[in-house]
């Protein structure tokens, strides 16, 4: 380990060694990433991460992780946590910040600092059901970074373009993916 | 406010007040949520939810709700936090919940348990840039509720309709959201 190429904390000869796995066994590629949901009351509900499945194999090792959900009192609730939205913000800076810096990491470039500001415009006539017209999900998110590294700003332009390209949350965001809502067979 | 009618914990009494609200000034309905975030290191980063705009005016009165963000060691992480794409769940397992308790609500229907299961599928092909062909986000997300009330299961099955319909988080990630990136000028 001790010789290991590490870049922004990130461990590249981990991560080449990943890579060439993956070429060797595609399928050792194939994640699932799971959470469950219980309602607590009103606009109050708490949500729960732990278990994995990736490389190969079921991840139960980490302590499981919870988040409380709720909306502030202007949209019914009681501030007793983030509202969906917000974490849907929070999943996107955390997901364009890590592929920022993963990719820079993998082609040998220091970064010293990275920061995000984040807003997403939400039309409530959506949620409410009052048009049929207006957009229920977010009608646009603008996300704006803040990069200190030695780097031109078309070389920092090169590397929000990248960290766009491989972000899975901002993929999942920016182009439609097939979510299938079912009753729980029991 | 004593006389406000609560249906699973949802003032129905605000919520047709705030509609009538929007009907009369149709810009009250105007949202915008925000995060920041700042890189720590490696895969590790942290985000914060504070402010937003709603209702008309800035709304600075919450205090500020931290997040860690990171993978486990398998994804070249410390387990300091859930990753990105767990918490993509989170906020959509959030949204769902609140969706269907309050469109029950609105329609005066008792509820005494939500909970519900998701699952997404990630190929790393993507994020690596091993593939050209592979989704970078997810390829598909599986919802599962379980939901106690006195409901035959057709009306659950409307119930878990109406939470697709009208929840922001998941039209956000089932329709595409144009999501522009950029640096901040300073």
């Amino acid at each position: 380990m001790s010789q290991d190429k590490i870049i922004n904390g990130v461990n590249v000869t981990q991560l080449v060694n990943t890579i060439e796995l993956i070429k060797e066994k595609p399928t050792i590629a194939d994640f699932k990433f799971r959470a469950t949901n219980k309602w607590v009351g009103g606009t109050h509900n708490r949500a729960r991460v732990k278990d994995f499945f990736g490389a190969g194999e079921e991840d139960n090792s980490r302590a499981a992780m919870t988040f409380e959900i709720d909306e502030p009192p202007v949209l019914l609730g009681e501030n007793q946590g983030a509202n969906p939205v917000e974490y849907l913000l929070v999943a996107l800076s955390g997901c364009l910040t890590t592929s920022l810096v993963a990719h820079a990491a993998a082609r040998g470039i220091q970064l010293r600092s990275v920061e995000s500001r984040l807003e997403g415009d939400l039309d409530l006539h959506g949620f409410l059901g009052l048009s049929e017209t207006a957009e229920v999900g977010y009608k646009e998110i603008r996300v704006s970074f803040k990069i200190d590294a030695d780097l031109s700003p078309e070389q920092k332009q090169e590397l929000i373009e990248m960290a766009q390209k491989y972000s899975p949350v901002f993929n999942s965001i920016a182009k439609p993916v097939p979510v299938k809502v079912g009753l729980a067979q029991d």
